[in-house]
Parts: structure tokens; sequence; C-alpha cells
């Protein structure tokens, strides 16, 4: 029989990428997300609304899965099933998958795009979960436009469950096709590198800004929206006039909410092209700059000025205390530089300028997220068209090869300048010449199996570690043995229920006596018990407590001499928050340290000197 | 430093579920299916070409993967950095992505099957990889298509390069046609299961009379093949003639390879509505049961004659001798049931009988495959309407939850009748009340440090491990120490060079003067040095191996305290072929055992009698 059968579940999973808030916060969050977001975009900064929703998509998510929330009333029984790290973390990826089925309208697109870009860890239960979740987002967002099909509902729902729809037509294209759009992604593979770099290098400065206080950060939003609204209410004078085409679909000029002839300041059957582009949402830019058979609408100035506007303002809005997602602008930059080279390419191709806008904004994607798979659902299910799927496939390869000999993906490089300990998927060629006994960090604190009550609660108040070697000695057993690994929420629960004994004796199964599983269910990062709160008496602390029962008995470990890439496989694929490092040669201590997410951080293996860690991470027994 | 970075790269990782054969039987292979799928499916069995295509593929990425093949002169240098597990399983996994996407069309279906069925193992770069390969395969086909639109090349390339491509109108559903799609993926779930258990027991049957020799299953496959052909001559006749509808899109009468509406034996303007599905490819079948605007086409009896004849001739076909693929089948059968459902419902709901059709062939797809997402994708793939996208994944939803409450997907029930040493990804209940000490096998054979030749070759000609501990002893070291793992066709190379000590020393990187890392290269199964084949004179076999710079310094250790489904976790998540087991308390050996795929194994931990393995595998030290 194993030990290892305790009756709550011992998880040493590791969480999502996201960062877990305290419920409070997150409550907050998810309703300041969703009015920032609508304000941004209503103001007409160049930001998206996909980062919104998945952050909003993940906060509710992560509200479940720590039960509701106390404060607002949102309780129920049944949640407490998902109160541990598994399940919160598979439905946080749920959420952000519902996130981007609802932002996009794309729900396959949403499952790939939270697998592909979201979950740091990942299974096939969770690809089936999250096919659920967004599913649930399609039926009701189609459930929801049929009953705003009257009208009632304003422009909500025009379009169908597609976003754009824009190329339902057959679309012909031959091998000679092939060539530009090539060259279309090499070029927004550079295209989207750089985009990466400079977005990097705003998001630092503004990070030295916003730390300064309240004030600079608000100062900065304030400016960006002033010199964005300028910009775009100037630059159209820039432009000429183009006479309205005979057989327009639309009327031409229009003067309405969408449209794409605006009249702007045009003598009449006249429109101003950049104004068509400029005074539109974004999404309606996008459909104008995606819609086939206009070939005539633009002019190339205009491809050129909407282009660069959208470049910089992209980088310069996306930093701001807005929420503000990256992918529709990245989109809209993508699809004014596709139709600015499909027109310098003119007649030469087959392929209409509305198709060169697809394929520019799937390379601009490419080049900047360097996703595939999902960004190919994505654009699929936006434009509805999947004759265009090997060009798509084409364009998104090689912008994502070319963008990757530059630099990484930009979620990656975001979440570097925001300093989120992310841990990356495959190890650096330095971490095969590491062990792990170069990197473990010391001195390591430990429990007995049967420990004394004010030792534990001295353990607890020097140190900040969220998990504890248990060990047994003698007379409990000859030489001292590695029992397993408790971690500091669960003796807390011990402390707090005072359950103790007057003399080290070990108990069996009357042990959880006194507990029930949701004394050890894991609690909102709100909510978490300190040990400073716990009073205990002088006479309670001279008492025992026995660990056994309490204790993960088969924590994951790896030798002292393993190498550290093969340690951090072992720690990123099983998905572990500690990994207890166990000396090669038996003669010694039986434990030598916890390896924990930031010991695989290159910036601690770098930084540290791995030599004087080395000195100080092993214990030192007797 | 590490001593994990021998010259050659020491994998422990596991291979692919698709069971590795020598390359001649590769060869072989691939040529055979592609001949016998031709010769399978036009002979009008009702067998697919899915299967057949992701075998071929398969194989030929699994050639590749071994460097080519050496008897046709098909070998390039450059293939040998895929010469490694690793590798080949990757390849592997494109190659059966490919073959979707080639059978299908379906590009990113084709990645999503390779992820959701097929690998058993799954990283970041590998969707990567599988997804270039489909793009390769999309505009290959694209590109052939293009070379044969002047018709040269017969009925290739006709429909572009979506299969069916039936439903690119606008389709308009309402909440009021959700509680039919629902009944109709309840049906299809439990159809599915049954399906599936029905074909499990025809295939066990099929093994038990293929077992007995050629003969027999030629005969099989004979007599399967002419009831099929006079079912399919006879069964037009139990219909009744339908005149032509004067609105039809098409020749009525038809009278050629493809129409909606066959002549059979009926007079002159009417149709036997039976044989324009009987006497047509299944993809000619599926595409008039899913075409819209014919509702008035197909009577209700021959709807339910077609579907039973389809269920019952698919279970029979699969498991003959000729290469047969299950997903074009599957697909026949739910359309017709879809089809079958939708006249029943008739005009109580708004969907045309079309997209009942499509709907069936979802629900019957999902109820015996039981994927989603990458189902759900190849269907959109081949309707080429994104607009169905909610439908179909509520119908895969519902049809999958239903089935998997009677029993497992068709591939895995498959891979346990043939006998497949497959791995489930999920630890079963039991799992958790074992220990590892209560599965290892024993009794254990290891190596030492530095061994004498004539041992490594009992130990080699003795056992059939294919891996091995190496232990220090003394002088080397105080008291016993797991060195590390060495392979099989690592010792056999060493052997194989002959650079043998004539005192036991320990070598440093001098070692290496005498090998290549060609030398340590993983062989294609067909060429395995054997350990008969190497001869050794009496006096070599007195001489010494330093294996040290051989052995892999850090392998994955477990304590032998660990439950059994951590284990399993480990064992699954890292991708692992062998696992070492060492004692928690640490005066005993230093090793316990070696855990394998095998010891996983359901039958192996049930049937084995876990107290008497106890007993075998605890290794007695001394």
């Amino acid at each position: 029989m194993s030990e290892d059968a305790p009756p709550f579940q011992t998880q040493d999973h590791d969480s999502l990428t996201i960062p877990l808030l305290s419920h409070q916060q997150r409550s907050i969050n998810s309703t300041s997300q969703i009015v920032g977001s609508i304000a941004a975009v209503s103001s007409s900064l160049l930001v998206g609304k996909a980062g919104p929703m998945v952050h909003t998509g993940s906060c509710i998510a992560a509200l479940f899965g720590q039960g509701g929330s106390r404060r607002y009333g949102l309780t129920w029984k049944w949640l407490r099933f998902f109160k541990n790290d598994r399940d919160r973390r598979d439905l946080v990826t749920c959420g952000s998958a519902a996130g981007i089925a609802a932002a996009f309208r794309a729900p396959v697109g949403g499952v790939l795009f939270a697998l592909e870009e979201m979950a740091s860890w990942w299974r096939s239960a969770l690809l089936w979960r999250a096919f659920f979740t967004t599913a649930v987002v399609a039926i009701i967002l189609r459930a929801l436009i049929d009953v705003c099909l009257s009208g009632k509902c304003g422009l909500f729902g025009k379009g169908g469950l597609i976003m754009f729809d824009v190329y339902s037509a057959n679309v012909s294209y031959h091998l000679a096709d092939v060539p530009p759009v090539l060259a279309l992604g090499v070029i927004g593979g550079i295209l989207g590198s750089f985009y990466n770099c400079l977005l990097v290098k705003v998001l630092k400065v503004y990070n030295l800004v916003n730390e300064k206080g309240t004030f600079y950060k608000i100062f900065i939003a304030c400016t960006i929206s002033i010199f964005t609204s300028c910009l775009l209410f100037g630059l159209p004078w820039l432009v000429s006039c183009q006479s309205c085409p005979s057989d327009a679909s639309e009327d031409c000029p229009t003067i309405g909410r969408s449209g794409n002839y605006k009249k702007f300041q045009c003598p009449p059957g006249h429109y101003n092209d950049l104004a068509s582009l400029i005074f539109n949402t974004n999404d309606d830019a996008i459909r104008n700059l995606f819609s086939k058979n206009t070939d005539s609408e633009f002019q190339l100035s205009t491809m050129l000025i909407f282009f660069v506007t959208c470049f910089i303002l992209s980088i310069f809005s996306y930093g701001i205390v807005a929420p503000a997602g990256l992918f529709v602008p990245v989109m809209v930059t993508g699809a004014s530089y596709g139709r600015f080279i499909g027109m310098l390419i003119g007649s030469w191709g087959n392929l209409s300028h509305g198709l060169y806008a697809v394929l520019g904004a799937a390379s601009f994607l490419g080049g900047s997220m360097r996703m595939t798979v999902s960004l190919c659902v994505i654009i699929l299910e936006l434009t509805n068209n999947l004759l265009l799927l090997p060009l798509i496939m084409v364009v998104l390869l090689v912008s994502k090869t070319v963008a990757d000999a530059f630099n990484g993906n930009v979620y990656d490089l975001i979440m570097k300048v925001k300093g989120f300990p992310y841990l990356e998927t495959h190890a650096e060629p330095y971490m095969r010449q590491l062990t792990v006994a170069d990197v473990v960090s010391g001195p390591l604190q430990l429990c007995h199996g049967i420990e004394k009550v004010g030792n534990i609660v001295h353990i607890l108040k020097t140190t900040m570690h969220h998990g504890f070697p248990v060990i047994d000695e003698s007379p409990h057993s000859e030489s001292p043995v590695l029992y397993g690994l408790i971690l500091r929420a669960h003796l807390i629960a011990l402390l707090k229920k005072k359950a103790f004994l007057c003399t080290p004796v070990q108990l069996g199964a009357d042990a959880f006596r006194h507990f029930s599983s949701d004394d050890f269910a894991k609690k909102g990062l709100g909510n978490v018990d300190k040990i400073e709160d716990i009073e205990l008496t002088d006479e309670e602390m001279e008492m025992f407590l026995d660990l056994h029962p309490f204790t993960n008995a088969s924590p994951y470990t790896v030798v002292d001499t393993m190498s550290l890439a093969k340690a951090l496989i072992l720690f990123r694929e099983v998905g572990l928050r500690h990994l207890l490092v166990i000396p090669k040669i038996s003669s010694r201590a039986p434990v030598v340290g916890i390896l924990t997410r930031h010991d695989f951080m290159p910036e601690h293996i770098l930084g540290g000197g791995s030599h004087s860690v080395v000195a100080n991470g092993v214990y030192s027994w007797n």
C-alpha cells in the first residue's frame, strides 16, 4: 500500500502563467477591465479588445476556481471541488480560451490560442474542456445574435457569427502568385520582429515613468490619447479627395457610423480614403482593407501614411494604464502593410488587394506573435474562406521563421519586461553544463516527522518557503530518511486546529478525526491564513504534531548530480511547484534542497554566481 | 560541471504509439499500403483511405528517421541528424499529420488530428513542425490541382482544395433547432459506442481466424468482398423508382461516373435513389447526402436501408487483410443516419436534410472516435462553412459525452485487441494504492562502472533488457553508488569496437578516441547489431571496459515508495523509456529496479499478482 493517499489531495503542480490575484483584486479587475477596455476603444486609442477579454475571462474563471466570491455573496458549495491548483489552472486556461472566442467569434481559434500561447502545461482532457467552454461561448453568441436580429441591440451581431466574413466568394490563385506571397512573409517577419523590439523599448521607458506614481501614469495616458486624437483628425488633410466610383456597392460618400467611403471635408461625389480608414472602428478598418473589388478605392500614399501611423500608435498605446490588447492593432497594421505591398505589386499578380491585406495581416501577426496553428485558424474564422488556407499557412510559416531569427515572441518579451517569473519550456544550452547541486538554494529548513509545535512556528515565521521536506530520524528510523514534503498552507491549517499531542507518538488514520478535506482546500490568495494570526500559548508551543498523515509521501525527487536541463524538463513537463533534491551518495543527509521555479530562472542562475550558491546549498547534517 | 554531456546524446525518451518496423518492412509497407488501399477502395469495399494514408505518411517519415533506405540507395548524409528517438518520433507524428492532410485536404485538421489522437507526447515545437508539414502538403496539392486544371488528370482535383464543399451558401438556423440537434447528438453517441463495441467483437473473431494462416485471411477477404458486391447490386431492387424532379440541377437520370440521379433499372425519366448512393464512391455518396436543396431526392426507406448496410459493412470490412481506414465509412454511416433523422423530423425544423446529414456524420464520428477539436476542424474543412461551427460543436460535445459513458474510443479499443502495449495518459484509480516497489520487475541485472567484458557479454546474452543500471563500487567509491543508466545498444557498440582495457582503470575523455557519434546513433530496427554476431576471444573476455563515459549519468529516478500513479505521470509526461527505482532507505542497494512501459500496463500489474512480484523485485545486494 502506498502512503500517498491522504484524504485531501496534495498537489505539487504549478500554476498558470497568468499571475493569480486575490479575489477582491480579481473581481475588481474583471469589472475594471471591461469598463477600461470600452473606454479605451471608444476613445479611438489604437488598442485591441482581445487582451482585456482574455483577462476578463481568466479572472472570472479564477473566481470560480477559488469557490466564488464571499464578499459579493457569490459562493456555491459545489465550487469547492475546484479548490486545487490543477483545476484552477485548467479553469483559467478555459477562461482565456473563452475570451479569445468571444473577442473574435472564433471558438476553435480560441481553443488553439489557449493551447499554443497561454497554457504552460497541457493535457488532453484540457483540450476537450477548453473546446466545451468555447462551444458554449459560440452558442450563447449565436443565441444573442438570434435575439438581436430584430435590430433592438444596435450594431451588435451584424455579420453573423463571423466577424469580417469578407471572402466567402471563390478565390483563384496560381503558382505564379507564390513569390510575391513569400516576399510578403519575409518582410512581414522582419517588420514583426522590429515591432516587438520597439514595443519592448517603449514599455521599459513607460515602466520607469510609471514607477513615479499615479499622476505620471495618467499623464502618459492623457498625452497619448490627445496625441492620437490630434493625429487622427489631422492626417486626412494630407491626402487628396477621390471621386466616388460609379459602381460602388454602398452609398458614396457615407456619413454615418460605418462605411467604405467617408466624406470628411471633400466636395459632394468625392470621398477621403484615409478618413474612411481612420474614422471607423478598428474592426471596420480591417473589414475595409480586407474587402475585395475595391482595388481602386485607396491611394498608395494613403496606405503608407495609415501603415506608419498604426505602427507607431499601436506601440505607444500598448503600455499605458488602460487595458489594451495587441491583436487587433497588429492586425490593422499588418493589413495596411499587406495592402500597400499589394498596390506596389499591382497588376503583376492575380491576387486582389484585399487578399494581400489578409495575407499582410497574417504575416505581421506571425512575425510578432509567432503562433502558427491558432493564428491560422483565427484568421480563417475571421475571413470565412478555407480556400485561402494554403496561402495563409505559407505566409505564417515564412514570417515566423524569419522573425525567430531576430527575437522572441511579443508575449514572452512583455512578460520579461514586466518581470513575471515565466519559465521557458526549453532549457538554455548552459543548463546542460550545470548540475542541480550548482543552483539549489539554501540554507534548507526542514521538519521532522513528529515535530515540536514551537519549531514549526519558528520555521514558518523565519522563512517564506511554501514547502518543507519532512525527515524521519531515530528513534523512528535507524538513519535519517526523507519522508516527504509538507506544504506551508497545510502546516498552518494544522496549527489552526490545535489538535496537538502531548507526547511524540505516531498517530494512524486517527489523525484525520479533527479535520475535513475543506481544511486543506486551496484558498483564494486573498484569504490565505498567516502564521502571525495564529495565537499559541507557551504550553501549546511545547506540544507535538505528527506530520506523517499530512505529508505528501511521494514527492518528485532528483539526484543532485542530475543536469539542470533534465531537471527542468521534469519540472516543466510534470508541472511541479517544488522539486526535492536528494544526494547521490547515500551516506550524507537524506535531502540536499528544494528547487522551485525561481531556481530555474536564468536571472537566478547567472546572476547569483553558481559557485557561491553551491557552498550555501549543501545542507550540513548534524 | 555536469557529467551529463557525452558527445552523443543519450536519449531516454519513449517512441510513438505506432509500432516501428524494420526498414525493409517499412518500404514494402508503404508500397503495399498504397496498392492495397487503391484495390480495396476500387473494389467498392466499405473502407476508408485515411488510415492507409496516415500509415503511408508515417512509414515514409520513419524511413527518414533511420537515415533513408540503404537497400534502395536512398540515403543522405544529413539524415543522420534524425537518428535518435525524439526526432524519429516527431517525424512520425508529422508524417501522420501529412497523411490526414492529404486524405481530406484538411491541413489544419491534420495537425490537430495528429495532436489529439496520434501523439502520445507533445511539445510546442512539434505543433509548428506538424503545421509546416501539412502546409507543404496543402501547397503541393494546390499546385497539382493547378497543373491538372486542363483536365489531363481525370477526376483528380475536382472541387478545389475542399473535398466536399457543399455548404458555401449561407445557412440560417435558430434556437428552436437546438433540441433536434441535441437529440441527434445523443443518438449518435449511443450508436457510435455500439459501433465500437461491435467492431471490437468482430475484430476478435477475425484475429482467431487469421491466426490459422494466410489461406484463411484471404478467404475472409474474398468472402467479404463477394458478399459486399452481391449486397450492393441486390439492394437497389428493393426500393421503387422515383420520377426525376423537373428542377434538377444536373442531368436526371445520370449514366456515368458520378451524379445524384442513377438510372439503374428504372424507366426513362426516373431514377433509383439507393443506387445513387451505392453506385458512387464513398466521397460522392457523402457529397450527395450532404447536398442541400435535395430534400425530396431520397425516400425514408432508402435512407434506412443505406444506413443499416453501411453500419454492418463497415464493421465487417475493417478487420480484413486489406489496408482499411475507418474515417470515411463512419462518416458515410453517420451522414445516412443524420439524413434519416432529418427526414423523420421533416418540416418540424428549419434545417435542410443535407445539414442534418453533416451533423449526423459529426455525431457518429464523435461517438466513435471521441475527438473534438480535430473532428470539428476536419468537418469544417470538408464542408467549407464556418457558420455551421456552433452546431457541429454542440453535436460533437454531446455525442462524445454520451458515448464516453459506455466505452473507450475506437482507436484505443483496436490497439487493445491487437495487443499493442499502449500506455494510457491517465492513471487508473488502483494505481494510487500501489507503490512503485509493488510492480518493479526483477531480478535486476546491473553493470559496474568498470566491468569485465565477459560479464557484459553474459548479461547481454541472458537478458533482453534495453537498459542497465551502472553501479560504482569500492575501490572506486566507498559504498555502492548508482552511477547511471547504459543502453543495450551502446554496450553492443562498445563491444563491437573492441577498445578494451587490460586493467580496470578509469579513462577520461580519452575514451572517445575510438568512437564517432555515428557509432551511437539510433539504428533502424532492421539493422540492429545483435550480441550473438560479435565474436570475442577468450583473452578479450577477460579484459575490461570503462562504462563511465558512455553512461547516461543523470537518468530520471523515483523512490520505491512513490505511488505508481505518480510514477506513471512522470513516465508519461517526460516520455521515458526506462525509469530507475532507487530505495528510500539509504542503507540498502543503490538501485531497486527499472520500470519500463510494460510495468505500467494494467495486464502486468493486475495479472502478475503484485505481491509475488514484490518478492522478486527487491534486488538483494551482496
